[in-house]
């Protein structure tokens, strides 16, 4: 199934979790992959510089990832955790041993005044990826939510609060001085397939898009334009997309997706279980392809890589 | 052997090994120590500050110490500096995942503009510590060798290059700028004892000596001076004092060492196995106290400490 696809051009668009795990597919299956990472979810842990979605489709292309948790490393250790936590710090957001080399690297050099994308492409490198992992932007993005309990940055709502807070806005502080990262432009230009992954619309591909310049360079990309929805029988499976489309207004549903991606895609990617929206999408102005969309197993993300540069 | 010390208000000047293990003694003997600690091989490791005579003093007087090693903590494991090298860092500084907790606390606090007397204290507070220790300046010094093999910072020489080459000069970078840390001075103006740790003349005890401010005060200071020699017949227990008496000049003994403090010491404190220098170093204009130097376990630091405390 991979073997037409491998020349294709392909660039995704992801946060972490089941886009990270798209990306996986994508990077397996075309020898030209670009995956561009949400970095609104950056903060500073401990002093470091913790870049989580970077991080997780690092992690989950050099097949280091903890599958059970979707984050962080496997046969992790928290010793350093532990101790930080003796030492007073507090100590809500994990951060394994292995999993710290990565932070410090990335502190060490950004502070040396290396920007995140050539870090990102050393640390990838390093951990023998083929494919290029681009941050949205070298400029530091933070997502920020507006809850029915006050205002917080997106780490907070979502590790600290176990995102338990209804979310009634989301800003994207340091958005209007963001510029795409180098290398983001381009690809997404020169690509056959841009790939919007599985990813929550508001906090994962949402900072992406509001990069200045990146709806633009979709709009005027010659790729075919894909999107696979991050919603399945009404419910998102993992993360609290379900909920932030009800309290932001929108419909719990893949054309509720769809409909926040109009006129940025050609093809919006449906699970069977939603076939019956596929007629209400079409009619957003956009085609619709219905298959398989879980992917938690390397076979099945390999196939609907494939599927996706099939098209 | 310690009750009739126990009030006595004492301070220590020290670098890591032996001193540290005076200074815990000394702590234990007394319920008013202060600890003063050199600074100078304070280093950046992988962009994490590191100021390791302090952690061996702190971490000595809390017992979680390496007795082996001298340096680092207990029960050690190392999986983020295992991870650091695969990520490509130059990881020629072992630091284990217990102990990184404290670098990046400190890291952390001082980038976030904390003396590093002050993070010292708070770490002292965590570790459950009774007695204070204090950097011996909160300014950054930074130790430099002139070696037969051109300049190096201290970890450089001591760590990397395993204290091999032989030191023709030694200098203190940002010495001029450096002023006695807060507590520093009215510590040694204000105590019964002022004691030099068996610590390298050269690179543990010169760079505390050499902060503007610190020779007058314990020329001026009330309280009993006392050193004793990092010199056992003839050699350093460990380290390169030794190496550095003969490079640099000076006699390799016990007499060499205290020629180096005339002027700012009433007793000098030699091993048993050097009682025959004694009337030299008394020719010195000092007052020589003959023991037992050997203090690798509790009961005899406890029992040095005690007939240091009684001078």
């Amino acid at each position: 199934m991979d073997r037409p696809a491998a020349g294709t051009r392909a660039t995704v668009l992801t946060g972490g979790g089941g886009g990270a795990r798209l990306a996986d597919g994508i990077a397996a299956a075309s020898n030209n992959a670009t995956i561009i990472v949400n970095t609104g979810d950056d903060a500073e842990i401990y002093g470091l510089w913790v870049s989580p979605d970077v991080d997780t489709v690092m992690y989950t292309l050099a097949d280091v990832i903890d599958p059970q948790a979707g984050w962080g490393r496997r046969d992790e250790t928290y010793a350093t955790q532990t101790a930080l936590a003796e030492l007073g710090e507090d100590a809500w957001f994990t951060l394994g041993d292995r999993d710290l080399a990565t932070h410090i690297t990335r502190t060490r050099r950004l502070r040396a005044g290396h920007s995140l994308t050539r870090v990102t492409a050393d640390l990838c490198e390093a951990m023998g990826l083929g494919a290029r992992v681009l941050p949205m932007s070298d400029e530091p993005v933070s997502t920020r939510l507006d809850t029915e309990h006050g205002g917080m940055a997106f780490q907070e709502y979502f590790v600290r609060r176990k995102h338990r807070d209804r979310v009634q806005a989301i800003t994207f502080d340091g958005i209007d001085a963001a510029r795409p990262a180098p290398g983001v432009v381009e690809a997404i230009s020169d690509s056959d397939a841009v790939i919007f992954g599985p990813s929550n619309p508001f906090v994962s591909i949402g900072p992406i898009l509001a990069v200045p310049g990146m709806r633009e360079a979709l709009q005027q990309s010659p790729a075919r334009r894909i999107a696979v929805s991050p919603i399945i029988g009404g419910a998102a499976l993992k993360g609290p997309a379900a909920d932030m489309l009800d309290s932001l207004g929108h419909e719990v549903s893949s054309l509720g997706v769809a409909k926040l991606y109009r006129g940025l895609i050609d093809v919006f990617v449906i699970d069977n279980r939603d076939a019956a929206a596929a007629a209400d999408i079409e009619a957003l102005g956009m085609d619709v392809r219905v298959t398989d969309t879980m992917i938690a197993q390397k076979p099945d993300r390999l196939r609907l890589a494939g599927e996706l540069l099939a098209l």
